[in-house]
């Protein structure tokens, strides 16, 4: 990724010019939440955050940049030269990568100058959207395969570039053994797999003189594609022939079906291998599949040892865009003083929740999530949540539903500080470990909120004074507005 | 975009070194062709030519690729070596970027050594499957929307970083007459589009403030977003104030609608200005648009002036992919001779057309596309399509169904030599002329096949002799399979 800060929405320079000509680059917080569950689900989980660290570090306009700028006729001199030296100086708070994160919550939260604010929103939104997306879509693509081998093989249908190496970054997070993209391999330590193309198999003369030649070549990593010319009448018959040769030698091979019925060809070539003598030789299975068919393959009890998975994945095939946005929650005053906003709107649900804030995570004594809570992250955090302590959880967006509950096990603070004046305050976590939480978080999720259709809905509240704040704010504008005549 | 050659599928490489292990690096013609139509629709728009051709010429492995590569434990020193001085050195054909295409057609013909062809396979696959599919969902929104004032807003929600370039890219040229992409502007010279964002609104004390300021700074370019508290009892009323000022200057302006029910509040907000006596003033809608929700805005006369399009166009929502496939067409055998290959699949339209081809587009009189025929791209091929001659057009998949044609007007050859030897034969053509032979193309295109829904399928033929070595191949292959036992 080349980090050019002209990667950015055209308005936001525009309005960043506004605030600087008028003096108006006081503290801003905006937030990044986002509006429902792809793909019907009831979780996603958060990704791209050592990316978006990564860009933000080295966000800056270069001099050919500000001559493009120049050449749009809109844009003054000494707002340019401003711009020559902007760098990103401000704090960033995050949840952690690869945690489970739900609707309408802060997962992020850019505390800096309202310009500094409002040039990195495209690149904050661009980074987090895609690689949440995908994170999210593996890793119902894993949950649907019992949590099994699951290997991205999207580059050719991904979107560009970066769609591809970002995707497989994100796979990788979301349950994704290895990707068949050897930049990705390269750039993010990410095993890289494959097995063999049908050009492979119509490059020979005939179909076991190419697994042949396959199996000479790599016999510790042999993996023969069954289907280019008929999987039960040739494919399967020529794999066995050569795989016999292998087990000989005292090495394992797998078989691949791309194409046609593959609960029933599955259960055929386990059966033909089974009955050659070959227990051992794997099926891997490819040909656009999705959560869905991987969930029927699975319940079938298919003989399915390996999922690759290309399109549906990397694209996050059909959604393809995650909902994230980002929303000023605060700004400071003419006296100086940081005050609470939101933004009301036509459509209900685009109504943001007011003020800096916090989200914590409740745990039950078993270590299992029971819900969310927003408040405010003010001075009074640390009294809110405390063991053993009676709590009232209230509906974001209803007036009246609330819930009690009294703190058995643990609540984390999800939101912590990541940069602090434009600069990293840890190391960058590994992508293991990142991927190694998810897993927890995955585990530590009911099943009920992972179900593929119809999940159950996961409770995300604010607290008693969150509310009050926004109560107060919605009566203000509308009395504001019931004073207008049209 | 970095020009690494690691970006390819791992098989492409450990596929690659079984080649040159055997020494089998010789010509070979694969082809790009898709599949289906995305979207239900009755066309696809050609795109990515110009950044494949781009990336073409520097795709080259880096000392640290190698290196890479050398600690996967795979690959021999005297391959990598080989991969040293790689690079593409054989012959592209393609389309021209911006025509209407066709399933089961090649768009793309590589010729080139066995290995070359391999392992630019990703590369190829991915610039033109995502390009193609954006200018193809936009090609449908710009239609839906009566070919009108179009802009492209999708920086946010794109998949990644270069998935909002490309996507930029490739939306002009199906249609779009901007974007809000600063970057994009600079690097492809599109137009960069913009109004404000509902944080302009927030970041002053009232919303009529937060308008006039903006009309101060930009009263040649102000779009004044209204619906940050209400559109109609605040949005509009601030908006009429502020805009009578401009018109007292002489400035027009225009308000952008990102809630609500757009039907509605579009012919209140063209009511209420219109009656403040501001029929100059435009209306530009944004809000998760796509081409059904413009196609019913228009058919209902909803008096919108320009749209704003951002998550669906990049990401070319729902289908999020574009179903091209690489596939050998043919290679030269032990005796030097080039031979016609093919692919079977237990999935009957993953079948392949054998052979190197060409396409040819027959219009009629007027100048409208009637059909498109592919014959067999060798000597006689100029013989074969020829004014006032009698032509039969088979069905490439079905083996009996055929028409007749009298060629009356045109036929056009549609692959052209774009590289040999690695080098390109023209200098590229403008973004801008691509984007007129998309207009030219849809223009020429009947309504019937240009509907959003249900469109009718467009004829893609092959000839007589095209259709007999398929045949011949066929039973060939069959042959072989029935002396298999199993």
């Amino acid at each position: 990724m080349k980090n050019s800060a002209l990667f950015t929405d055209f308005y936001s320079l525009t309005m960043a010019q506004g605030y600087w000509k008028r003096g108006m680059n006081q503290r801003a917080v905006f937030e990044v939440i986002f509006r429902r569950q792809p793909f019907g689900g009831g979780f996603s989980i958060f990704a791209g955050l050592g990316t978006l660290v990564n860009e933000l570090s080295s966000f800056a306009f270069s001099a050919e940049d500000l001559e493009y700028l120049k050449s749009l006729g809109l844009f003054e001199m000494d707002f340019l030269e401003y711009l020559r030296s902007f760098r990103f100086g401000g704090s960033l708070w995050a949840v952690d990568e690869g945690i489970v994160i739900f609707p309408q919550e802060p997962i992020l939260r850019i505390d800096g100058s309202l310009i500094e604010c409002q040039i990195i929103e495209g690149l904050v939104l661009n980074i987090i959207n895609f690689q949440s997306l995908v994170a999210t879509k593996t890793a119902r693509v894993y949950l649907a395969s019992g949590m099994g081998q699951l290997m991205e093989f999207g580059l050719r249908r991904a979107q560009g570039f970066d769609g591809a190496l970002s995707a497989s970054r994100a796979a990788y997070i979301g349950g994704a053994a290895g990707t068949s993209n050897v930049l990705a391999g390269k750039k993010f330590g990410i095993p890289v797999m494959g097995t063999m193309a049908h050009s492979w198999v119509m490059a020979f003369s005939g179909e076991e003189a190419a697994f042949q030649a396959y199996a000479d070549l790599y016999p510790d990593n042999s993996v023969f594609l069954i289907d280019t010319y008929d999987t039960l009448r040739s494919g399967i018959v020529n794999a066995i022939k050569v795989g016999k040769r292998l087990a000989a030698r005292g090495k394992n091979f797998g078989v691949r079906l791309d194409s046609g019925d593959i609960q029933y060809l599955s259960v055929e070539v386990r059966k033909a291998l089974d009955e050659a003598g070959l227990p051992k030789a794997t099926i891997a299975v490819s040909n656009d599949l999705d959560e869905y068919i991987i969930q029927a393959l699975t319940d079938a009890k298919a003989p399915v040892n390996s999922w690759g998975v290309g399109t549906q994945m990397v694209t996050g095939r059909p959604e393809a865009a995650f909902t994230g946005v980002y929303k000023l929650a605060a700004r400071e005053n003419e006296d100086g003083i940081l005050e609470a906003s939101m933004k009301l709107s036509d459509n209900p649900e685009k109504t943001t929740n007011p003020g800096v804030k916090q989200v914590w995570r409740i745990r039950d004594h078993k270590n299992m999530f029971v819900a969310d809570i927003m408040t405010l992250d003010d001075k009074e955090k640390n009294d809110l949540i405390e063991k053993g302590k009676d709590y009232t959880f209230w509906h974001p967006q209803t007036d009246y539903r609330h819930f009690s509950h009294t703190l058995a096990g643990n609540a984390e603070a999800l939101l912590k500080k990541i940069l602090e004046k434009g600069k990293a305050l840890y190391p960058e976590p590994s992508l293991k470990t990142i991927k190694l939480r998810a897993v927890e978080n995955l585990k530590s999720l009911d099943q009920s909120y992972k179900r593929i259709l119809n999940p159950h809905i996961y409770k995300v509240s604010i607290s008693t004074r969150l509310r009050s704040l926004k109560l107060e704010l919605i009566k203000s504008f509308l009395g504001d507005l019931s004073s207008l005549t049209i």
